[in-house]
């Protein structure tokens, strides 16, 4: 049953919803060989270590020994790149080009060498054939360049090594960019992991007023590594429902026959762009904001496209064959090495490039110039773009902390008053991120400057408290992805952002933090790439807060993986209280290249420290609490140690109670505020020098260190300092269920109690005076949680506990 | 524009696209009842720990002290349930209920409780005033059960305390249960995360002959914690072109009145579960099998829906403010306990439960009865359902390995052959998952038994090497979330699965593998939980040889996640050839209630250990290879140690250098399968005793430990060994870019040259001796990224080393 011209098969003259003929012959040709030359280039990148340009028959040598790259989708995606150059011209433009399948990167990476951005960057990658030569044998080559669109690509702030993540960077990068056009190439591979499926929703989020646009485009290729795609086989009225129900119009075009489809991706972008003009004109001009049918378009190209249509009878054009690699066996098998030649040939490499190897003037032109060139664009290198933060002075928005210990405050509150005013001196290029719960966090101060920006429909009664507003200038989305992503890109143009979640579900975007780690870490390496803002993440409504909420909200881990990262990239604050949240929040925002991890829990705490101590804290990052300390400058008979709000309240009550019980007994508190100060220095460039760490920690006394996350963390930290066999450690050990706080950190041992025990059980001096006292601290364990079970709340004298007991 | 009667306000007469009325008068009456005895309780779970049938005025000191709970989407998750139990009944219909907003599980716990099931596993909540009271206290209470729908939730295999898993969970259950319907209730906030926005498409993996039916239900309930919802603030167009675009036929009910909302639900449920069952059978008569279009079900209510209208002023029923407890302060606002007095009496209680405060038979009797009640189903203890699989004898699929280290073979290649006939003997309660690379990860012998599952459009290529099958077992989808909850339903409904994934990208389901684990050890401590099959997950395509892909796809960190979790549930593998592969795989699949991890590379490899010695490998899981050691039965003076394949080939190869140039030096080599044996007993029941860890790695040698992933694991698990201050480790951290496999070793000096340079530096007898050794070690470094870094490959030497040098 044909109801439309449209098929699943991508052979044939185009077919396209928007029809016409744009381009005249001369610039149909123009068009045609830069796309030519790109695929001729993306074929070398994959097999040539010699003789670029053909000049001579291929040889076996000739070609790398192993055969590594992408070609599947390729070619659609210097297709588009060819046709962005005409638009950006045709428009004056401002774009940048995110390719999702950033495997496919020989299809960026081809377009970005002819129109002169590689060579730019890369002189030895010079534009005749002896920089072809090496542009080729570098590509997926040790030492050389990878596969995907990697930090080392001009142009790109997207790899797509991991799949999922092209459009939400898309729409982050086009965030107060109101002249930008970013074009998200989504992959029909990528199409299917969740990230993707839920960022196309990113268009309830864009403001056409001050915003840039995203044009996304799905590529059709068909296939994945050896499947079907799901989003190609189904049918044309239902891909057409699922973009027009996720909120565009989507424009088709389909085919493989070269001219016509040409003329149909030409027809398609200036409709589609004219589109974004308009749209963007009508709401600049009348200054209403409202979610217009953003245009979208679905491209459905044969994988491989102009590549081989059978190797060894089997159909590699338009199918999954053409994945990766179309043919191997180069060197033996010269049937191969013929069918290559005769396939690079088909491009007429002589007609496009000259002599010297440098494509040809009439080719070149269609590419458009200077900073507008999608691989020299400065979105793509957004340090260049970055305007540092108009920073208020933290210190004023501290709390006044006369005697430490003895006062309570929520401890994010503060911060959210400091993020309202840093967002109004910033509001072009700051943003506040977090999954539908700032509020929740106890950041809503924000909202007095900026609300939850909101453009999908209103309902009278979101006047009641919704601070929702089409200005606003805090993302709020359930969708941890999708907001990482947005930060990301917002971050990669050249913005600031601050990021807020509960820190359970952290988790959900391990793999994303990970993978910008991974960008960040080579960028250090670029010289060429400019400094970028942190990614900040506040994780907040932590652990030890989450008794009631139960087990699937009580995981710290989070922390584990981010130190697996290199150590010139990240970082790890846990200040226990406002003031030390403030100053450690004012550090990370004016940071750069960096991820910092900030936990701090969004509950009312007890407050230690005054503005001036904390900043002297947090700048030493670990530090002696010398009013909670008896040690009074000399060896103590124990160090108690902490890390994170609710251990350092634990901590001190079990000091408290010790010095109480115990008068003689030296103990010294020993604040830990930078998790990183406790790797040897050799291991981070934080780290402690094993003589600083050795005068705090001592060489030989007993360590008690309470920690917020899970306790084998500490020692992953500190194995190889003096001390270590005399640390103790207590954590989170899952333990959870539902609990009271007390109940909750009894079950896992960092309470006071255990503390106390932990204490007593490790001087020999205390053996005897302290036994019957353990029984004692035994019991109050076994009171507390009787009480929980009765009163479902904590016992009142734990819960308004005071420093010093 | 009004183009529907429906709007994006739920408030008032229901509207539907199914009209009818089926219920007759006493059904209505009936079913009314049964809904607002069930809102009763959710009510009285939130606020009461007394007077639970209010025979007397409420007073404060019934009431719980701290408020917990989330009302907002209790009603419609009750009215759901209300309404599927008429359907069983009328059906005679197995069905499972997993509930996605699972922060609502008073609205799941109440017909739970209504219709018998809770007081069959918790006799103390008895059907009865004393019974009810004490369901009442539990709930969200210290001691008591979780305000999820946690494992302690009779029928539920779903907490949806982290959100997104709705329908993979919903979809996995279905599969191979072909009299099942599974209604999958997907919250508008859950919605907006990507795992639920792809799970949609799971109706892609479903063959209505063999499996069962999903009937998702999204409920949209307007508001998450402080935002509307995107999808209940789209237009109704493009809501319904949304679904029609996922291929579903949506049916809409939406409202607020309660008697015509209920004559809507019935007919609407009416009318797609006949269209379930017209599908099925149509299928299942002609033997086709195609994708049908599904029918789903938007249900539009109010959020708090029957609850208060105002509170202090502002607005609650059908607003965010319902979202967890509509009003506090009990026990200082008199005016609150009075309206909740009013609120919970305008259920009218008296009317629902009798004199001892059971629920009277009139509308108990619209429940069904025994097995088929919601809350009793074994399929929502699949523990109960699970037959063991006919496992073939894995020894059969070793290959012969006559001296160690002398041949090589792609270690996942068998494995794959031996599922191929686990899948043979279990064609109706074992699947395979995996995220389009099962091919690339060499498994794909099990094609032909049973092909990748693919029901979407067909084309003519597929013929040719597509494998795919509607008849097909292996689901292969690029979602690893979607495939997850696929498996952890499947198994949790008392199947069998493996899941191979690219071990890098395992951290895309970090945190759903985190939750499952918390689901399992919760699930040890209910004796009424049958136990059910482990999650096995291989990774593959392992960190060390991806040095093709590059930075992106080496992350080994996976593993210090899982090590998180408690040792109760997790078990990580690291077989370095293909009889200990084989012999790992085997263990695993037979395993229950456990996470097992197996890290193993695809790629041909160095084949170690016959089957017998491959065994007795895996059973001890921490050995000594004789053949490789040379200390026979004496203290060596070094150990040299490693876990997982590309380790253990290095340090053979270390271990052979050494020997070659100091023929006197002793050293044993210690293979490591079973990581958890290094952890001491008390803290993992694998765990080695210190007497046998100090047996084998002695208490007083240098250790070199070659691990395959971040090298600070091994002493986060061994920092209490006797020996652990001689213990040197090397892995990976993070010095990757595009490299060859060799090259990738040496950035991370796990290769061996370093290791035999380590030996040298903590030896001083081989201080004088091993200086120009070392010195020639370090050339031999640069000759091999030399020789890399010019042609592109590893250095044939190299590639072919065979034990011994």
């Amino acid at each position: 049953m044909v109801t439309s011209p449209f098929s699943l098969s991508p052979f044939g003259q185009a077919r396209s919803t928007v029809t016409g003929n744009p381009l005249d012959p001369t610039e149909l040709n123009q068009m045609h060989g830069f796309w030519r030359a790109a695929n001729y280039l993306a074929v070398g990148m994959i097999y040539l270590r010699d003789n670029p340009l053909l000049r001579e028959p291929l040889q076996p040598e000739q070609i790398k020994h192993r055969l590594l790259g992408h070609w599947g989708s390729s070619p659609g995606i210097s297709f588009l790149y060819t046709h962005l150059n005409r638009i950006i011209r045709k428009f004056d433009q401002d774009m940048l080009y995110m390719v999702g399948p950033g495997h496919g990167a020989p299809g960026f990476l081809g377009p970005c060498y002819l129109e002169g951005s590689y060579s730019r960057f890369f002189a030895e990658c010079s534009e005749d054939e002896d920089g072809m030569k090496r542009f080729f044998k570098q590509f997926s080559f040790p030492g050389g360049i990878g596969s995907h669109c990697t930090p080392e690509t001009p142009g790109s702030i997207h790899e797509g090594g991991e799949l999922g993540y092209c459009l939400s960077h898309a729409y982050g990068a086009a965030f107060d960019n109101p002249n930008l056009i970013v074009v998200g190439l989504a992959g029909d591979g990528e199409s299917e992991t969740g990230p993707l499926a839920t960022s196309w929703h990113s268009n309830k989020f864009i403001n056409p007023i001050r915003d840039g646009a995203v044009l996304p485009v799905l590529h059709l290729n068909g296939y994945k590594i050896n499947n079907p795609s799901v989003l190609s086989r189904i049918s044309h009225e239902e891909l057409k429902a699922l973009f027009e129900g996720y909120g565009y119009t989507p424009y088709f075009v389909e085919g493989s026959d070269p001219e016509s489809m040409h003329q149909a991706m030409a027809a398609t972008l200036d409709h589609c762009v004219s589109e974004i003009h308009q749209i963007q004109q009508e709401a600049r001009s009348t200054g209403i904001a409202v979610r217009p049918r953003w245009p979208m378009v679905v491209m459905r190209t044969p994988k491989g496209w102009t590549g081989p249509d059978y190797v060894d009878g089997h159909k590699v054009e338009g199918f999954w064959r053409s994945h990766q690699v179309p043919m191997g066996g180069m060197h033996e098998n010269p049937a191969h090495l013929q069918q290559l030649e005769a396939w690079m040939r088909s491009y007429k490499p002589e007609e496009l490039f000259d002599e010297q190897g440098t494509l040809k003037p009439g080719f070149k032109a269609i590419a458009p110039e200077g900073d507008k060139r999608l691989g020299s664009t400065p979105y793509a290198n957004g340090g260049l773009l970055r305007r540092g933060l108009k920073m208020p002075d933290f210190r004023q928005y501290g709390i006044d902390v006369d005697q430490p210990g003895t006062i309570e405050a929520p401890n994010t509150a503060p911060l959210g008053v400091f993020l309202r005013d840093v967002m109004a001196n910033n509001m072009t290029n700051f943003r506040l991120f977090g999954p539908d719960e700032n509020s929740s966090n106890k950041l809503h101060a924000v909202y007095e400057v900026s609300k939850k920006f909101w453009i999908a429909e209103y309902l009278e009664e979101d006047q009641d408290g919704g601070e929702l507003s089409p200005d606003g200038r805090v993302m709020e989305m359930l969708s941890e992805h999708t907001l990482e992503g947005w930060l990301e890109a917002y971050l990669l143009t050249g913005r600031h952002g601050f990021f807020a979640t509960y820190e359970s579900f952290a988790h959900v975007i391990t793999s994303m933090v990970n993978q910008h780690a991974k960008w960040l870490d080579i960028c250090r390496h670029l010289n060429w790439r400019a400094d970028i803002s942190s990614l900040n993440i506040l994780m907040t409504s932590t652990v030890w807060r989450q008794d009631h909420n139960g087990f699937t909200h009580q995981d710290p881990g989070f922390l584990d993986v981010i130190l697996n990262k290199s150590p010139d990239v990240v970082r790890i604050y846990l200040p226990p209280d406002v003031n030390s949240l403030l100053s450690v929040a004012d550090h990370c925002l004016q940071s750069k290249n960096y991820i910092n991890i900030i936990v701090c829990d969004k509950q009312a705490h007890l407050q230690y420290q005054d503005m001036t101590s904390a900043i002297r804290n947090c700048t030493k990052g670990v530090d002696i609490w010398e009013w909670a300390s008896n040690d009074a400058g000399t060896e103590p008979d124990v160090v108690m140690a902490a890390a994170g709000d609710i251990p350092t309240k634990e901590a001190l009550a079990a000091t408290a109670m010790l010095r109480q019980f115990f008068p003689n007994l030296r103990i010294r508190f020993v604040s830990v505020i930078d998790l990183l100060k406790l790797q040897p220095e050799s291991e981070h460039p934080h780290g402690l020098s094993d003589r600083d760490f050795d005068s705090l920690f001592t060489t030989d006394k007993p360590i008690i260190f309470n920690f917020h996350a899970y306790p084998w963390l500490i020692h992953r930290l500190t194995y190889r300092r003096t001390n270590h066999g005399n640390l103790h450690v207590r954590g989170y050990k899952e333990k959870g269920n539902i609990n009271t706080p007390m109940d909750l950190a009894i079950q896992n041992q960092i309470d006071r109690f255990s503390l106390a025990i932990d204490v007593i059980d490790r001087l020999p001096q205390l053996r005897v005076a302290g036994a019957h006292i353990k029984e004692m601290l035994k019991d109050m364990q076994i009171d507390c949680t009787n009480y929980a079970y009765e009163h479902g709340i904590d016992m009142p004298e734990i819960v308004n506990w005071r420093w010093p007991l």
